[in-house]
């Protein structure tokens, strides 16, 4: 859809007109592939602030998908393509380059500006990032499609979820069925966490096997052309202990503080305190440490960040996670994780729809 | 092993020393790793010229893992882990702090230097990554075991490919038996290209389903305990075509060629010729455009690259892939990639174990 990415790279160059600059050089993949539709791990685009000047440059590993997927573009094919792209910003004479600061090492930064003659470089901060907050239809539909996928893949692994299976297996399984059911990888590095280990929001799955009175958390997600979906849940291994069912139910009533808090125009940080507000007035505050969210979108973690203190609008068409979770050290834990569209004049939709009421396979 | 990355930071000393720096700070997780035992994605190293105080950062969910597997350094916990470990060095006296300008962002470097007060950044180079190219007897056990797991997961899904199943499946299938058989996860994103899709050499897996006629192309690895397995094998489903064993055993010519090359103390560039020339003398120049192979150890991709052109000596101790392959567009494909050992006095030690004759399902 090059119309798409054209509009993208016009509200693109308002935001290098309105840093003064004559031209931003974007390196950040995703943000290459937003504006341009090429997927690469090697591409970048100079985007003058005016114009239709843009230019994308890729190595030879991708130049038939640049040509499919960004055709309205002037192609340059290059094995080292900052370094060229920076020449050709001085032969156009800019004069100031933004380039993304967040992205770039100092090492490249050092070739890049030895290249630019007569050019100066400013960081153009996380403009692009910005932009891609909002989602339109089609990337909602893809984020959609992989939340799909994620919940049809659970919905495989939960009935052959079996004491003495290692977490391991059970990350194994979900990997494995998301591929089944079409996604195109797992979206992140899948986690299952069970017994004590689900006191670890982020553990690496082991050797331990599945045992009968554990908690198991699975948080897992499918990537769906370029877009990424990311959900928990957790379930219980046999009859729970009344320790676990407690847990269980603080967390569900606290992400569903999250999800009702979910509206055009609210302040990030406010989502993120309805939902911790509950779990501290249960006398968790310290079980309960990270964000309660954050965007998803061509990247597993972007903007915006629903944690403590954190500021910003929310607003239509931005999808979350809220994922609040409880966490007693060498007992166990428990997280409840969606991912959620806010829509204007309306409830947030929901995307995954897996049960949240706890299973006891 | 403590001791074990007390004398890796020994040897890391000199190279500060041999800068001119008072310390370093490292910032490249695999770096980090080597030199104390924790794998984290937010860790960072204050190491000084001389001496025992190296102070280790990392944040709190790291912090267990911290106490336990860098039991002899001095632990911060932090956040913001960068900002700190500068602001002690300027409070240490440090003058001159070298720093991995090849990993961190020009804004990362900018937030240092503010709370470096009165201390120069200095770039360090890559000289960690130089130190971790020749391995040592408990790594190379870890490199040779995540091979092993390797040839261990293609045997279990050779016999199950039949014309039908997509390259998704294919990939799922080896990363699911790379679980079972006991890797931590794969080593990296599994290739399998099949028919015309093997001309592409980083080819994404997808739906295109194995037909009676094609090759298929995996690449594919295990990863044991921070140490990558990277091994190819291109098989017929059916007979092939004379085409296809032609091109078949002369990227076999090439590789034995590569292999035989190998010896401590050969450049790098000479090695990856010796594959290349086989190829080139076939009149396929062309159809061979990356290079013969590289280092692999706690990244997949590390030093020594072989590639043409690349200077630098192999050494004892040093395990690299030879990975010669041909690609004709729009055709199909073929790479064969084994993992080796440079062994002083002797022929290059082969880790992975598959066979390298053309393997017709």
């Amino acid at each position: 859809m090059p119309e798409i990415h054209a509009a993208r790279r016009r509200r693109a160059q308002q935001a290098v007109r309105d840093l003064g600059a004559d031209a931003a050089l974007i390196t950040a993949g995703p943000n290459v592939r937003y504006l341009t539709g090429l997927a690469s791990s090697n591409a970048a685009l100079l985007l003058p602030a005016e114009g239709d000047g843009a230019l994308l440059a890729t190595d030879s590993r991708y130049a038939g998908a640049a040509e499919r997927d960004a055709p309205d573009l002037e192609l340059l094919v290059e094995r080292f393509i900052e370094g060229k792209l920076a020449t050709e910003a001085s032969r156009r004479g800019v004069r100031r380059l933004a380039f993304e600061a967040h992205e770039m090492t100092v090492d490249r930064h050092g070739e890049l500006a030895a290249k630019a003659e007569r050019v100066a470089t400013v960081p153009f901060g996380r403009k692009i990032e910005e932009l891609r907050m909002v989602k339109d239809a089609g990337e909602l539909e893809k984020i959609e499609a992989a939340c799909r996928l994620s919940d049809a893949a659970l919905a495989e692994v939960l009935p052959m979820l079996r004491p003495g299976m290692s977490e391991r297996t059970v990350a194994s399984l979900l990997d494995h069925q998301m591929a089944v059911v079409g996604a195109d990888r797992p979206a992140f590095e899948t986690i299952v966490a069970s017994g004590e280990n689900g006191a670890i929001p982020h553990h690496a799955p082991g050797d331990r096997e599945l045992r009968r009175g554990d908690l198991v958390t699975m948080d897992f997600g499918a990537l769906h052309d370029g877009y990424h979906a990311d959900m928990t849940r957790t379930v219980a291994i046999g009859e729970p202990a009344a320790w676990q069912r407690e847990i269980y139910e603080l967390v569900a009533k606290a992400q569903r503080a999250g999800i009702e808090a979910l509206a055009d125009g609210v302040e990030a940080g406010a989502v993120d305190a309805s939902a911790r507000e509950v779990i501290e007035a249960a006398g968790h505050a310290e079980h309960f440490q990270h964000g309660l969210g954050h965007g998803v979108g061509l990247e597993i973690h972007e903007a915006p960040m629903l944690g403590y203190g954190r500021t910003g609008k929310l607003t239509d068409r931005v999808p979350v996670t809220i994922e609040p979770g409880v966490y007693l050290p060498a007992r166990g834990g428990v997280r409840i994780e969606d991912v959620l569209v806010v829509t204007a004049g309306d409830r947030a939709r929901i995307l995954t729809s897996t049960t949240r009421e706890l299973l006891v396979l």
